[in-house]
């Protein structure tokens, strides 16, 4: 990153974070160049660049100033409150129709749960799976039966080992995506019947496992930018018997929060003292904006209590289902379980990633892909103040691809889905994020998508939905 | 296949019928070219292949015979005799130790599920899989979220219709693996708690996933060269609630026993008459030794009340993890457990296999692939003859690759099997076949390995059974 993109980031954290607020003044490049150390040209591209992506304007012979539109969408950082008593879950029929629903032909997927296709490296990826399968050919081995790949999974190790997370080649067991490590590591440590606690709102595709396997869900409230309240996670343990905690710690789906690494140590050390596993999706972690790596939970494990789940679906082949899981001291059962339900993962494409990685490619991928989706966030986050109605609130995660919607409280998202399927336009609606079906008025937006198909789209979404509030 | 290697298929098949007995003379060639229809030249080929084969021989001035040797190593066909009463499965730990030893470095891999990587056709479907992966990259797709590629689902169909089963691309659910179609099946029809009537012996993963998901099974027994006996399980049928019937129709594993067609009808309306879905794995099916493709138990299912399991796993390409399910009314249930567990199967290996078999590879390479396994049946049988102590049977399959040794009963497969693991020689025991560690004198062996490995291990696994049938 050059000095004046660093310098970029820093300032729009300070937007984010409520230093600096909608309508101030920034300060002039003088000062800055005196505050942040840099030469007066450096912080000019700085502004520019801010200015170029909507984050700040200039006024005449006054200097600059943060944008207004943007503030007015900040949510206010509420905690979500969902009911506190454990639930048999059953969001499963709702999320069916919905992604059932999403099959059909539309011209703006905003309910898809991955980016456009068209963003990945498949060009790439595919010259390495044609290189490093016309190598396997040659010297085919048995290695389809067993935790994966050795070459890949020595790659992920590294660069869990080169960001500060310590991980050796062994903890590493290749799944069908991260969805399998996940359903792996609930079935190895919980019964039927057993109470997992989870976000809420959370990840639906969660509470369908838990579903699925016959366990019971306690949601806990969210803060919308720091995560999953840990005085009521507490408060949970205290009151309950809790078998494990699943937690998406970096840009949580769909709110995008994340967790500060202090956060994410007195996690690790609040489930260790109740002896509950943490479960720890963390697919979104390689998509953060700005600087900084986000260390997930597990890099403050030393006990071998967090099960963590990564994936290559989100940030760079979607169709290649692969995923990792690091199961720590559940690492046995897991590896039994997945030579029980899918023996072993396919290893062509696991080959063509390992090729891939160790050509260095990836980091340039995501970059680019980074800064695509940052700059794609704010335009869909400008389109929406323009269209939507009075009262929206819209947050605004720095990473990922998922925007987390509050729209007034009188229209109904699944009112809003039915109308808006038939425009062709998918969301994701605000229940099935929920075992009891809680936010009505909530949509999920995926802004992963290809710039030309927002504008349009949303201006329909919001006319929609202006409508209903409207009736 | 030519007019020779078809006559010299039917004669072997008199042979394993006993239609021809051992040590009986074969029609003369001025005989057999009457009887059969073909030209005397013709049966000089045929009978030049058997003797190459080691199936007869000339004796000076009197003809061919059917050799001694095999005859007295085919096994009386008789029925395994499992305890019928119902059992919470726990072949789990020895089936693990079992496995994990496996993959310690040994030089004769005979208790292997899989042939050796060296007979399949990596090198041309390397060339699918960049081949049309670089097409896909070109445009993309979303197709990594459904059933599975179309392509290839529609090349499966078509493949099942050309041999009289009547398949819609439709009805085909692309899995990792059989494995997986297996467990979903079970889950999509399953509580825990529920009774599975399995086959006796029977395939130890079906036994892993039925103690994994908290069933029970009941153990029907087999006769060694048709398969389930359909007496006892209408018994077991009428005694007691059986939610669903587990079985290997064709080369069952491990016994090799197939299923005549009228006994697959039988079966599928015993079934349909108690409501019971069967789950039918079809993994073998490809692998048929002589002219005719075996129908599955599905071909005959009128009601979808057949669940069929089909892989490329062992026909093709074990590192692709490619199977596929047919699920008949269950098809709705098993795609929403897939969502919820793995969400889809790896789109570039499903690319190439769907490119491979529309270039009719195929069907060359499983030629070639079924003359082989035969021929090595053969030699392996032969050792066995040779090398074996004195009253073991082993069985002969018409198709497979795994041969089933009823040693003499005071040998424990177990104590040799930790005496062969010791000189780098596997088999699979025959206690992990069953739920309740039955068939402690019987083993499977793969002779689906490169024929070098056969006569040294093989006389060394004999010598080792000797010495301990001598203790």
């Amino acid at each position: 990153m050059k000095r004046f993109e660093a310098l970029a980031a820093t300032i729009d954290q300070m937007i984010i974070d409520g230093i600096l607020s909608a309508g101030e003044q920034i300060p002039s490049v003088r000062q800055a160049s005196r505050q942040f150390g840099v030469s007066p040209s450096t912080v000019f591209k700085a502004y520019y660049l801010l200015e170029s992506r909507g984050l700040i304007s200039a006024r005449e012979r006054s200097g600059y100033y943060v944008n207004d539109n943007l503030a007015k969408l900040l949510p206010e950082p509420t905690l979500s409150k969902p009911s506190n008593a454990s639930a048999k879950v059953s969001v499963n029929e709702l999320v069916f129709s919905v992604l059932d629903a999403m099959r059909e032909p539309e011209y703006a997927p905003f309910g898809l749960a991955f980016p456009a296709m068209e963003f990945f490296p498949y060009r790439q990826l595919s010259q390495s799976l044609n290189r490093a399968n016309r190598q396997h050919a040659e010297m085919p081995k048995d290695s389809h039966i067993g935790p994966g790949d050795e070459g890949l999974r020595k790659a992920i190790a590294r660069r869990y080992r080169a960001a500060g997370v310590p991980v050796d080649t062994a903890d590493v067991q290749i799944t069908n995506g991260a969805m399998e490590g996940l359903s792996l590591a609930l079935q190895a440590i919980s019964q039927p019947g057993d109470v997992i606690a989870v976000e809420s709102p959370g990840f639906y595709a969660a509470l369908q496992v838990i579903e699925n396997l016959g366990l019971k869900a306690v949601e806990i409230p969210m803060d919308s930018m720091q995560g999953m309240d840990l005085t009521a996670l507490e408060a949970t343990l205290k009151r309950k018997k809790v078998r494990a905690c699943w937690c998406m710690t970096n840009f949580q789906n769909p709110l995008g929060a994340t967790m500060p690494d202090a956060k994410k140590q007195q996690l690790v050390a609040l489930l260790l003292k109740h002896r509950v596993p943490l479960i720890e999706d963390d697919v979104y972690g390689e998509l953060y904006f700005g600087k900084q790596y986000q260390r997930p939970a597990k890099a403050f494990d030393e006990h071998g209590m967090v099960i963590h789940c990564g994936s290559f679906s989100k940030s760079l082949a979607p169709s290649y289902r692969l995923g990792w899981v690091l199961g720590g001291k559940y690492y046995e059962q897991i590896r039994r379980l997945k030579l029980m339900t899918t023996l072993s993962t396919s290893i062509p494409t696991q080959l063509a990633v390992a090729d891939y990685l160790n050509r260095g490619s990836y980091d340039r991928h995501l970059r680019k892909f980074r800064q695509l989706l940052e700059d794609q966030q704010l335009q869909m986050v400008k389109a929406i103040a323009e269209y939507f109605p009075e009262g929206t609130k819209v947050s605004r995660p720095r990473g990922g691809f998922f925007l987390w919607v509050e729209l007034p409280a009188t229209i109904d998202s699944l009112v809003l889905y039915r109308a808006a399927i038939e425009d062709g336009i998918s969301f994701a609606p605000g229940p099935i994020f929920s075992c009891r079906g809680e936010y009505q008025h909530c949509i999920r937006l995926n802004y992963g998508q290809p710039v030309d198909k927002f504008e349009p789209a949303i201006q329909k979404l919001g006319e929609l939905a202006k409508e209903l509030g409207a009736l």
